[in-house]
């Protein structure tokens, strides 16, 4: 590595790092001659370095653990003696972008869920705004006293998800190496965001390379779903340590015995701790993680964050001192955030305090999970907040435009022609089209590519068939004001009487729509179009839910209670609307996203995954036949 | 932590850092798509995240793995059926000069015991040459042909061992804050060493607080015997991150527990790992190391250097995963090294062949220990060298004096008057006085402090007692041509006739005398003076055995075997002598340390480590009085 590639700025997250003035009085504070700011006294605290609980105080001073065990005095003191203490859980993967709140609502959101940092690859936004969309990630999740969270961010390496000259897809930005190097030395920028292009690094992509070599002194995180063997040695060779993208144990064992650290995922779509805990154990609790990667505000409510993964692992029967740890320790070393993840002296105060049942005999009962029931971040109390609070307003790049960048020709009633599949005219009406299907799988990022037969409308037509479950979906380019879009059938929504129009749609984050007829999904992008971006759903009683995201078409700055809310009415009329997907609009996002299998539709059409190009609908379509 | 005191080399020790046009054929080596420099076919090999022996192929090109567990073609192939594989070991903390040698020779001794990174604290020669043995010793571990073992440094944080102002030893340097600076952006500088000085840390000396802020972007390493309670938070609050000096398993739990990561140490006179590797579990294996801190070549040719330690633990019944987890994976996490420890792609190519017993039922029987088969380091077989072939000499620093810079008055005869120990006028010949005696513990660095009877001599002295085993012990300053000198009395040597004269004498390495006549210890100062330096046994018959050290009076270049021989040497005529310890000359060397008790003798006089001041040789001596 030759050194013009480093970055300069040593990243400031050692264990004890005061300023210059600080030290000699944190050293008082440890030895008792000054009264600190907090003193939890007598709880158990769990120690990740032997996996044991110990008992004793837990003595805080200037947002720091000065002192574990012994006992102290404090200005404020907690009975802890109830307390069990864990470190603040650690989201290891997030796009902050999928809670649709801005990072500061996003802080809001998860703290009083016990997790007290999160390392976001801000991809979502980066399709977006581009290099904009980074720096406003970066503006946005300074730590002040609106984000008490420590939101640390990965450089995004794949905007678009996969490389423009293959021309799958049209994202808002095409950052290359040299977009990206600038961001490298930001203190909070902790390396290179998930390697999506896999096939793009196998094959040696100077590019992909170049962005791997630039990062090279720090951790790269990787996204190779399926991948193993020798090409996934080559992705371990090539500096990448982590991966998320697990959906079998024997997938994440092979990566793990690789040297890539699996992080195990639960997010709102991609559900799959349950199926990757049987990796955790005490050994491995120090090179594992836990993260949320998409997650919508509705499960961080109802179900949690990293604490939902946390219970699933003790109801499954894991010991706490293994689980705890993967949820702290485990994703702070893979990060090289050395300053948390333990409860000991010089680490930040970072903590939980949990309640498991207690048996009849008084022993804690870990299997039936746990309650959060105290949150202390940096020596601060989370308190529930009043969410409607008034709040200066988020800026906006000062050169974003409009969400809905859209051409003019998809305004108005011209969209219907759009939505026209026409056949050849040699097609006799009534007779049978083999088409491709995307068969949705429910909770599963990865799809089906089907082949169904429909039949030649009197039209010359191809139609949706509610009988079959096949309906329409389209993705219409919305950056760059081209006219393109991409038209097919998916299968597995069962909507019978609705339409869903959004404009999230991973990772290009075009504008997407889906429906049981025509003229729904018309209603629906129309609505979309008012409210400049968003998610939409309409039902043919003329009902209409609706969640307004001004920040690049994805985020609010609305208070979370209220976004739940708009999230909950939506999805209770798409499932009025015959929706049976538990998350339709994720769900839905997700269907645009080339890099992950098998069938997926882009603004550029059908995209078959396995083989990296655009397809026909048609089965057997020879080439330039429409669509 | 203002920027300014952030080192500004970031430390090139991640995974997988190539030089920028080798990445893609890196990732065409472990495609599979290139033959690799090196295959081990079909071995056992430890994988250290889940802590499970895998089987397959170990692929090996330019210095690293490319490829695990698939099956690949090789320049060189070598069949690993009968191979258990696992990470190259790390001594986690060394003083390279106690094995007498030069670096290049000491990494030709413990290269073939499994040993492939070592961290050195040189601070033993900075003793002697202040910041040009620092320099020295970055120069002269320089990787190449003839340094095949990866030495990296910390740098010394207390030369003199305790603070100058408080006058307890004469140091041939005084390392400030400001002399260690420079060393900081050297991309082997790992961090900052043992810091001894905790009576000063926990005062909030300036000096050692600019120090630990100094090198606050980098790991310190701890060194505090006994240290417990508050007085351990406030060590651990402020930065450090290790402590080796454990010598109670109660000690290094309450150590760990408080986040301070435990070495756990097997030197040739402090063995502590059998007490401490109860220590040692699946959990605790990634955060524990293991190191030999001061380690005399005999031992390690006999009994080995880390994989001794190994075979202790392995001996007591500790599973292999965890203990050759902690002997890689770690010390190397520890110390941000992380292009190392593991076997997995992108990792540096060192491991170990071990060889466990087989049982009959072809299982490994561990707790019998293992062999070493073979060892790469780098991509390298390690071959059993032909250890007198020719070198070109080391070279000293340009100012390196005589290495017995010795004030006038102490040669020849003269030194005779300064072993007279007076009494006062007052005592009658015949009349008893009590005096402090030094009591060496066999294997601790720690002595008793023992108060003896004495009777008056008729010259009006205090001569050496034999009968009683007490001994005349004497330290003479050696770097500044002063004339201080301390002179004390020892008992536990058991020499009966003969003496012990060396010039290494921790931390000061002023001059150091034994013996059991003033005529024999006149001798060997002698023969010490005349070679300016080592290691001097003489016995009454006339029989002299020595090793000098021409390298600050501490190391040798020698070939190693000629070293252990010389050594042997000196032992054997020690014990000839009446020597009852098992390791006369390391065990002599730390009766000079004042930072670890009880009572120590140094050029000053005696020492009363506890209360750390200067005490006279005769219990309730008023000032003022002789000696």
């Amino acid at each position: 590595m030759s050194p013009k590639h480093l970055p300069n700025t040593p990243r400031p997250y050692q264990k004890s790092q005061y300023d210059p003035l600080a030290l000699g009085s944190m050293i008082r504070y440890a030895r008792g001659l000054e009264p600190c700011d907090l003193v939890i006294k007598g709880s158990q605290w769990l120690d990740v370095f032997q996996g044991k609980w110990q008992k004793g105080d837990l003595a805080i001073a200037a947002g720091t653990i000065v002192g574990v065990g012994e006992s102290y005095v404090g200005k404020q003191v907690v009975d802890g003696s109830g307390f069990w203490v864990v470190p603040g859980f650690i989201d290891s993967h997030v796009h902050i972008e999928s809670s649709l709140m801005t990072p500061r609502r996003f802080s809001e959101t998860v703290l009083p869920r016990g997790t007290t940092t999160v390392i976001w690859d801000p991809h979502e936004i980066a399709n977006v705004w581009g290099v904009q969309g980074i720096q406003w990630a970066l503006d946005q999740s300074e730590p002040g006293p609106e984000i008490l969270l420590s939101i640390f961010i990965m450089a995004p390496s794949c905007v678009p998800s996969t490389s423009q000259s293959l021309g799958l897809e049209t994202s808002g930005a095409d950052l290359r190496a040299q977009d990206l190097r600038g961001f490298r030395d930001h203190p909070r920028v902790l390396g290179l965001a998930e390697m999506m292009n896999y096939p793009g690094l196998l094959g040696g992509d100077p590019d992909v390379l170049t962005k791997l070599e630039d990062f090279a002194a720090l951790p790269r995180d990787g996204h190779c779903p399926g991948l193993s063997g020798k090409d996934l040695n080559a992705y371990g060779v090539a500096g990448i340590h982590t991966c998320h993208e697990s959906t079998t144990l024997g997938e994440a064992q092979e990566k793990l015995s690789k040297g890539i650290h699996v992080l195990l995922r639960e997010g709102s779509c991609a559900k799959n701790a349950s199926t990757l805990l049987p990796l955790l154990s005490d050994y491995s609790s120090a090179v594992l993680g836990f993260c949320s990667d998409d997650r919508n505000p509705l499960d961080i409510e109802t179900e949690g964050h990293i604490d939902r993964i946390i219970n699933l692992a003790l109801m499954g029967g894991h010991g706490p001192a293994a689980v705890f740890r993967a949820a702290s320790y485990g994703a702070a070393r893979m990060y090289q955030l050395l300053d948390r993840g333990a409860l000991a002296p010089g680490y930040r105060a970072d903590l939980v305090c949990v309640a498991p049942k207690i048996t009849t005999k008084g022993e804690p009962d870990w299997t039936s999970g746990i309650q959060i029931q105290k949150v202390l971040k940096g020596g601060q109390w989370i308190q529930p907040k009043s969410s409607a609070a008034p709040l200066v307003p988020v800026p906006k790049p000062p050169s974003a435009q409009t969400n809905l960048n859209i051409h003019t020709q998809f305004r108005g009633e011209s969209l219907k022609d759009f939505l026209r599949i026409p056949t050849s005219d040699q097609d006799a009406p009534g007779s049978p089209v083999q088409v491709r299907v995307i068969g949705v799988i429910p909770q599963q990022i990865v799809t089906k590519s089907l082949t169904k037969t429909l039949v030649v409308t009197s039209l010359h037509t191809i139609e949706a068939d509610l009988s079959q479950d096949i309906l329409k979906i389209m993705v219409i380019e919305r950056h760059h004001k081209t006219k393109s879009r991409g038209i097919g059938l998916v299968h597995g929504f069962g909507l019978k009487r609705g339409a869903i129009a959004t404009s999230i749609n991973h990772d290009s984050h075009n504008a997407l729509l889906v429906g049981s007829s025509d003229h729904l999904m018309l209603m629906a992008w129309e609505r979309l179009l008012d409210m400049d971006g968003g998610i939409v759903v309409v039902h043919e009683s003329g009902e209409v839910a609706h969640l307004p995201l001004p920040y690049g078409g994805l985020m609010t700055d609305e208070p979370p209670g209220q976004v739940s809310e708009a999230l909950r009415r939506l999805k209770s009329l798409a499932q009025r609307a015959g929706c049976v997907l538990e998350e339709p609009f994720l769900q839905l996002s997700f269907l645009a996203l080339p890099v992950i299998g098998n069938l997926k539709i882009t603004d550029q059409g059908l995209v078959d995954v396995t083989n990296m190009k655009v397809v026909p609908l048609r089965v057997n379509e020879g080439p330039g036949k429409v669509p």
